[in-house]
Order: C-alpha cells, then sequence, then structure tokens
C-alpha cells in the first residue's frame, strides 16, 4: 500500500458534513468515489475529525492509501477532475504507513467569519455568520486570554458529544477586525462538540456587554453550559489548519 | 395603490433564476410571498428584467404596489424578516404610478467576476466563474473598446432569445485585475440573452490570445455567433445596478 497525507478544501453548503451517511451528499463520499475512480479501487479516505453541515474547510487532511502506481505529482489533478467544483484537493503527500490523520493530530485551528452589525449580507449568507450588535474589540481580545490554556471546556460544548473528557487545551485565539467582518483563530490540540461555536458566541456577547469576564469564569469552573453565550451558525466557520508531529 | 422602486440583492446559487416557474424556487416567489406575507394582499413584483440559474444581483430592481398602509420606512426590515438569508431588500423608495422596473430602466450594469488560472477556489466555486489560463489585460482593454457604442450583437447571444431587435449600445466596458481575479463591468442600455457572459468569454479569449481583434468585428458585422468566444458559466455574474430617469 502507498500512503498518503490529503489536503482538502471545500464549502459545505451543500453537505450534510464530513463523515459518510447513506443517502446523504458527504464530503468523505464524495472524495472517496473519486479516488476509487481514479485508482480502480475501493479506496478509504479518513479525515482528521468530522465537519458538522454547512461548516467549510481551507485545509481539512486526510489519510488516503492505495495500490495504484500513479505518479505522485498526478495524484492532484487527476482526483481534482473527478470532483465537483465544491471541493479541491490542494496538496497531496507521501506519508508513512503509521500516519493517521485523526490519531496523528497535533493541534487544529478553525476560523469563524462574522458579520456584525449591519444588514447580512445575501451573497455570503452561507459564507459568514451573522450578529447584529455592534461590539467591543478590546473587551473580547481581553476575555479570549481567559480561555487559553488547559481547562475543562464542559461548559462550552452541546450536549449528546460522547467524550471521555472535558479537558481540551487552547494554545491561541487571534480576533481581527476589518468593518463589518470579524475573523476569530483558534487553535488548540482537539475541539468539543460545537465548541468553537460556542466560544465565539460567548466572545461576541462579552463583546456586546451581554456577558462578562465572569460568566467565562464561571463556564469554566462549574463545566454548565447556561453560563457561556450562543452557538453561532455552522456557515461561518472553517477548519484551516491541521498540524502534525514532524513534516507529517 | 402605492407604488415602490425596491432595489434587491440575492445570491443566485439555489435560485431557478428571478421568473416565476411552477414548482421551482425562484426569485420572484419568494420575494412576492414576503410581501404578501407582510401586507395580507396578494403583491406582484415585477424584476429590471430576468436573471438566469445561478445568477447573482447587487442591486435588481423591481416595482411593487400595495393597498396596505404600514409607513415606507418600516418597509425594507419588516419584508427582510419574512425572506430567506438569500436575498435581502436594500432599499425602498416611492415610485410613481406609471414607474416600471422594466420598461423604465435606461441602464444597466453587470459585473463578471472571474477568477484567471490557479487552482480554482472550491469555498467561491458559485460566486466567480473560471478561466484557467493567464491573460494580458492591455489585449483586452483595447479589444473592449471595439463593443462600445450601438452595434448589432446578434453574434454575442444564445439562440432562441425572442427579441425584435439585436441592436443594443454599450455605454462602457471597465476591467479590473487583482492577482487571480478579474472583474468586468458591463453597461448597456440593455442585452441580449447570455450577452455579458459571450461578451467576457470573447474578451477572456482575446487576452489568451486565441481570439483577435478581428475576430470581434467580424462577429459584430456578420452576426455569427462562431466568431465570438465561449459562454462563460452563470456564477460568475452579477446584476449590478440599474438606472432609470429622474430619482426613479
Amino acid at each position: 500500500m502507498r500512503n498518503f497525507k490529503v489536503t482538502l478544501e471545500y464549502n459545505g453548503s451543500n453537505f450534510h458534513g464530513w463523515q459518510k451517511q447513506t443517502g446523504k451528499r458527504t464530503v468523505q463520499e464524495v472524495v472517496e468515489n473519486a479516488f476509487s475512480l481514479l485508482t480502480g479501487e475501493s479506496v478509504s479516505v479518513e479525515g482528521s475529525g468530522r465537519t458538522d453541515s454547512g461548516v467549510h474547510a481551507l485545509g481539512q487532511v486526510a489519510s488516503v492509501a492505495f495500490e495504484n502506481q500513479i505518479p505522485i505529482e498526478k495524484i492532484k489533478d487527476a482526483v481534482n477532475n473527478f470532483l465537483p467544483s465544491d471541493v479541491r484537493i490542494l496538496k497531496v503527500q507521501k506519508a508513512d504507513a503509521n500516519f493517521h490523520a485523526r490519531f496523528s493530530a497535533k493541534r487544529k485551528t478553525y476560523e469563524y467569519v462574522v458579520q456584525v452589525g449591519g444588514q447580512r449580507s445575501a451573497i455570503k449568507h452561507n459564507l459568514q455568520g451573522f450578529y447584529p450588535f455592534e461590539v467591543d474589540l478590546q473587551k473580547m481580545t481581553d476575555a479570549s486570554k481567559l480561555l487559553i490554556g488547559k481547562h475543562n471546556f464542559r461548559g462550552f460544548c452541546s450536549s449528546g458529544a460522547k467524550v471521555s473528557s472535558f479537558e481540551r487545551k487552547i494554545f491561541d485565539i487571534k480576533i481581527k477586525k476589518n468593518r463589518h467582518i470579524i475573523k476569530f483563530e483558534v487553535t488548540g490540540n482537539g475541539f468539543l462538540y460545537n465548541m468553537v461555536r460556542i466560544l465565539v458566541g460567548t466572545l461576541l456577547d462579552v463583546g456586546r456587554g451581554k456577558l462578562t469576564a465572569q460568566d467565562i469564569q464561571k463556564a469554566l469552573e462549574t463545566g454548565e453550559r447556561k453560563y457561556a453565550g450562543k452557538t453561532m451558525e455552522a456557515c461561518g466557520l472553517y477548519l484551516k489548519k491541521v498540524e502534525y508531529e514532524k513534516q507529517n
């Protein structure tokens, strides 16, 4: 078997998320079909993690393995020919046999794009979230510091997630504003269900003055969802980067 | 009856164009439904012209009339509450009884956005066209001058259009390039079926060196479609502005 690390971009608007589900259009299935058509083998594609319906990716990573001897530098264009226009392969790299896009991942970065105030853009309706209030950037930046580090993020995830631990480590949160658009970039060692969307909703509520730094402290200490802000829409969320140890 | 001039923005990706068709989701129907819900009347909405499936609008204009006495300054937000996120009312203005969005229109401006070269963006797959070759901006700008003025544009429209005349006047063509993105802005007194998409395809073919200024001359003189370039995809086209005489 030849093993590959494949980096992908997709617009999640017309997908029922990453993970295969019978009878639904998913990114995983569309990409598996393209690799299978190219190689004539039944190829399985394992992502670094699921993305929900409507969530986009600028740099999803997947492990792919097959026997076909097509030269590595030809794989990208050949697979893209079999893909619909809302998914593109950006990069194909050789990987070790023990590389696994999910289990080998060390850090993930998500970006959340939101329009604050004004009238919601119809053109970009499925490429950015919307928050109808003006917000104070400094308040949000200050509050974001409380989230950095290793914490129990139970208060910042949606119920229904089956996980053995709610502890996650956030390495960095960057917040940039350009007129009506705010971009949040959150890097961590992993994320709970809806965690980024809730973190962003909480920071926006702080920026608007509806929540305070104290509410964030309470959500972290008690693990209770009620202290955090609202879950932002899926359409503003982008899986931007997945990092691995070494050059994998 | 109260008469209004209504300016609209929409993302055409999930619409079967502007014009109502039984059993299909169209912009006209969605907007009529919203006005009807607001007013409790059966409101008809007449656009400045049709846009095809997948074509967007930054400034479509429609005539709307109803009896309901809601204050004019409240109409925009009230209707937007009834609209899906891919259509927004931008402006509502009082109009004369004889104002007709289609028949009173004097000038229309379309914008065509295209990614040239590189790998096609998956994120913006339905917001911009794609042209896989590098192009010479100066060659395109020079060639565009030949199209300005009053001409028989039969060679620049798709067959199947029922029109009494192929004569149209183009006032201006602006071409701007920013890295991989080229924007064409075309202003005219009216456009034939697929005319902007064919004009842009022709200019890109000139920019690539596949066609020459002479081919444009031939298409204008003979009215034969074969001399012009290819029809670009609908997804890159935006109806940007519709102008009327006086402040209508």
